[in-house]
């Protein structure tokens, strides 16, 4: 009997999501642990870090949105960066890294701020003998034949971010079937959120990070921040970003790849202007953010390394 | 005085027209004319096909929208296509080619109907061969060192396809400034085409052609029709199709990547239902669907080869 009750809550959770165009993020992602747990290690350990100062943690800050709350980040020696650090929560479900897309996955992202001048500012010629010399020697022969290599350095940290993902927020219980997980003002922020136009873009499994649009479809011709621009000197790729993810938006203030926004509130005033050249209501503005307020989802148990 | 009526007109024009997400369309595009010349030649000759039967024209009807009316094409020995012949107006504005995008320009994507089994069927072996006991022996031999080739084959039909743009529409007279070019229904159109979010995908010079976005973010989710996933063979690229142009939208039907509508209204409403999750009325269909029409613009004068 139960079983039957089971059954038939699974296939009317299934009916009233199957055509919803976001869908709750998995519970978990498959890792290698004990890469997982190599990846951790080296995640909070500055040792990757010219001069021993920055780790990956600096700026992605795992115990609020996965970032570091600035608009730019400080690298070694206090220097600051060009462009808002993304959260690193979700970002194994973007299609690509970085606001440019020019990383194809998390390994691939793992190796850029190590060696940017102005973040870890390392090369892996200078970090793998120190990480020869450490603890790290036993803990890679034990799990990689080649050792201690770019490759596998990058390979232990991309494992460890497969694990940095935060299911069950109010609004995925919402999808699977509890009615009850959300106020009235969020329902209507989510519909509103389908209606204006905002779900054309944001849309999947992580509400973003799925493709490229232009910033600015209305007003931004003249920014000096060009996007994919300048990855592959296209002009028709000027002001081109990877639409990024809404889960846990309301933990990543400042917003934008420029961060001239913390508040979540004019940060979807400025996308409707900008992304659907519309005006939007106070009153659509703040359920709009009502139903953003419930994308945070579990943060991981055990953050730090053991 | 005249000057200066002329600047201040074409100052007002650039005025009004910043903020627009669409920009018209260039007046022309420089191309290398001996080779332009040489690739009409070759996109209205059968010659390319592997029974003579089929030539580039027979799929995309210059005469009218640049495609052949058709939900799928026929090729030789009167076989049917799998995907709608999308138009080859304006092609050299969109950022890949093939609805799936997997030709990176017209050159690559010339390759494609010539050796596809269904469409000309024919292979570079083979006609290559035939070509150098024609008269094209001579003409490509007077432009190209190499002769004829598969590159040079496609190279010069690539740059015929540039010149196939279609300027002047009267949308774009309205966004260069001359108000009178839309009449009201029209205008009230673009505006709904702006505030209801199809803006947001369709926009820059050819109204789309410059991103991948999901076909269904609401509900397509069980398709036979993968689009990229096909290429790819990535799980969240699955229904991800390259947003098409709507240049000359009301004279390419039928509709989408599987032609599944003739009538421009239908599809308006299928777009907001399947990519807004909203509904729309009549009167808003009716208005959208009239300033689309405005999106026809001029062929070019002389279509077949002299």
């Amino acid at each position: 009997m139960y079983k039957i009750i089971i059954l038939l809550f699974t296939f009317y959770a299934t009916l009233i999501t199957a055509n919803e165009p976001v869908t709750p993020l998995p519970q978990s992602v498959q890792v290698n642990q004990a890469k997982a747990k190599l990846g951790q290690a080296l995640f909070f350990d500055p040792i990757l870090s010219h001069d021993g100062t920055v780790n990956c943690a600096t700026c992605h800050d795992l115990h609020s949105g996965g970032d570091d709350g600035l608009k730019f980040s400080f690298g070694i020696r206090g220097q600051e960066g060009s462009v808002n650090a993304p959260t690193v929560y979700n970002a194994v479900f973007n299609f690509r890294q970085f606001w440019d897309g020019r990383a194809k996955d998390l390994q691939d992202q793992a190796a850029g701020p190590i060696q940017n001048p102005v973040e870890m500012g390392a090369t892996f010629e200078e970090i793998i003998p120190k990480l020869k010399k450490s603890k790290y020697k036993k803990l890679f022969d034990a799990i990689y034949d080649e050792g201690i290599t770019k490759n596998t350095i990058t390979d232990a940290i991309a494992e460890y971010e497969k694990t940095l993902i935060t299911p069950n927020s109010r609004f995925d219980k919402y999808l699977r079937g509890d009615k009850n997980a959300l106020t009235q003002n969020e329902k209507e922020g989510y519909e509103l959120f389908k209606s204006k136009g905002c779900v054309s873009c944001h849309h999947g499994e992580n509400i973003g990070g799925n493709l490229y649009n232009k910033f600015g479809i209305f007003n931004e011709s003249n920014s000096e921040w060009l996007g994919r621009y300048n990855i592959t000197h296209k002009e028709r790729d000027k002001y081109f970003f990877k639409v990024p993810s809404l889960r846990n938006i309301a933990r990543t203030a400042p917003y934008f790849h420029d961060g001239r926004t913390y508040d979540l509130k004019k940060a979807v005033e400025i996308m409707s202007q900008y992304q659907l050249g519309r005006h939007i209501t106070k009153e659509e503005i703040s359920k709009i953010t009502a139903f953003l307020q419930s994308l945070n989802g579990e943060l991981p148990k055990n953050i730090e390394p053991q």
